[in-house]
């Protein structure tokens, strides 16, 4: 079993598990590129203690190069749990990150979601670098 | 020895390590409240391979409850490295992080931020949630 | 509002929370030496969709310098969660770690672990380095 | 591009970075299994702090099931890097870690690493159940 057959992928206006990838399409080489992740942009993922978006990793393939570089990990922590029990709790996280990063090659961005019952889901977008 | 011996606390205008929280001081219950980290707003930090903001953490302590729960954490994962050598890869992700909260307790935010050869440092900020 | 006001310290053979931190009181200078963390080794802790330890970190504080080290990150994530339902999942993680570290300094080694509903607790080690 | 282009997959006696994972074949329901993954088992990787590996986590899909389910991350943090410079530091962490689960349904066990600059690997193992 590869991990290829455990990471789904939609059209994440139809499908709410699919992270919404928003870059610019173009950046200058060293230049502040915002990179927005998110899950359930058009249609909301439930977020409780037992069915949450747990993370979104952001990865970077320079078309230059063999090897995907890891940009961020978002981790999404809270969901309602407490001492007085399930969904009671003071604080929820929404699945939304955004990051600040620098690129000098062009290249593809990838992001993956994982939902704790649903798993596994990606997409990417292209960025180009000019210098 | 203390984790209270290792988090170190300093102004944030003085001392570029001590991370930057900023959300809005008053939210309605319920209601989205983006929180914003940073590490070196007012003095830039390093992000290079050898030297580099590594994560940082966002936590909640109701005012009303003994125990903090775990809001987020942002991992900041790219610093050049690279085939050819140490800063010379392709990307580098900026020690910023943004997200989206609900709270239904009013209760203070604390940010705990990790440099790879300095340590541990953290902030916290209140914040009071209305009905 | 510190961090020191979070983290909670007690006996781990009397309070389930804390972390038990079980490795060498000596070892050679670039010789492999093995740290095990858990927490519940005498009372054992719930693991359960809405209320388990979520991770354990390790850091170490070397004698001869200011700054702690982040050693690993254990996450244990999953806890019975299933889309039957909470606790109807096929795979729990206990709280369990172990890993293989080399050290060149004398120091203290910190565990730091975290309840989703009962929040951080730590517990530390002394480890003499000889030549 | 998809996740499936990043994830390279080999035989880990010719090719260090891929993923050992070692647990037994069959386990009784419900009953303690010993997960232990590692990258390097045959040929060691380099541990520096500009090339080293960054973590290792461990996925779990069950054979009458659709998604896989995170079991844990096993992040190891402590490469050599320090005031003094890089590779002078009093720490460094073998990129290895034990982990104890339960299981109550057969399936496959995938084991999915990153190397800073060489990218993402994977492995997997079937365990079966029995009552
Ligand atoms: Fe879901
Ligand atoms: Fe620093
Ligand atoms: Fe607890
Ligand atoms: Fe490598």
């Amino acid at each position: 079993m590869r991990i290829a057959d455990l990471v789904q992928s939609a059209d994440w206006k139809a499908e709410k598990h699919v992270p919404v990838l928003e870059a610019a399409d173009r950046v200058q080489a060293g230049e502040k590129l915002t990179v927005e992740v998110c899950v359930g942009k058009e249609i909301a993922h439930p977020n409780t203690t037992e069915h949450h978006i747990r993370w979104i990793k952001l990865y970077f393939k320079p078309d230059n190069g063999k090897f995907p570089y890891e940009i961020a990990t978002f981790e999404f922590n809270a969901h309602g749990e407490s001492v007085e029990g399930a969904n009671k709790g003071p604080v929820c996280t929404d699945p939304f990150g955004k990051v600040v990063i620098k690129l000098n090659a062009s290249g593809t961005l990838i992001a993956e979601s994982y939902c704790n019952i649903h798993g596994l889901w990606e997409s990417s977008k292209a960025v180009t670098v000019v210098e």
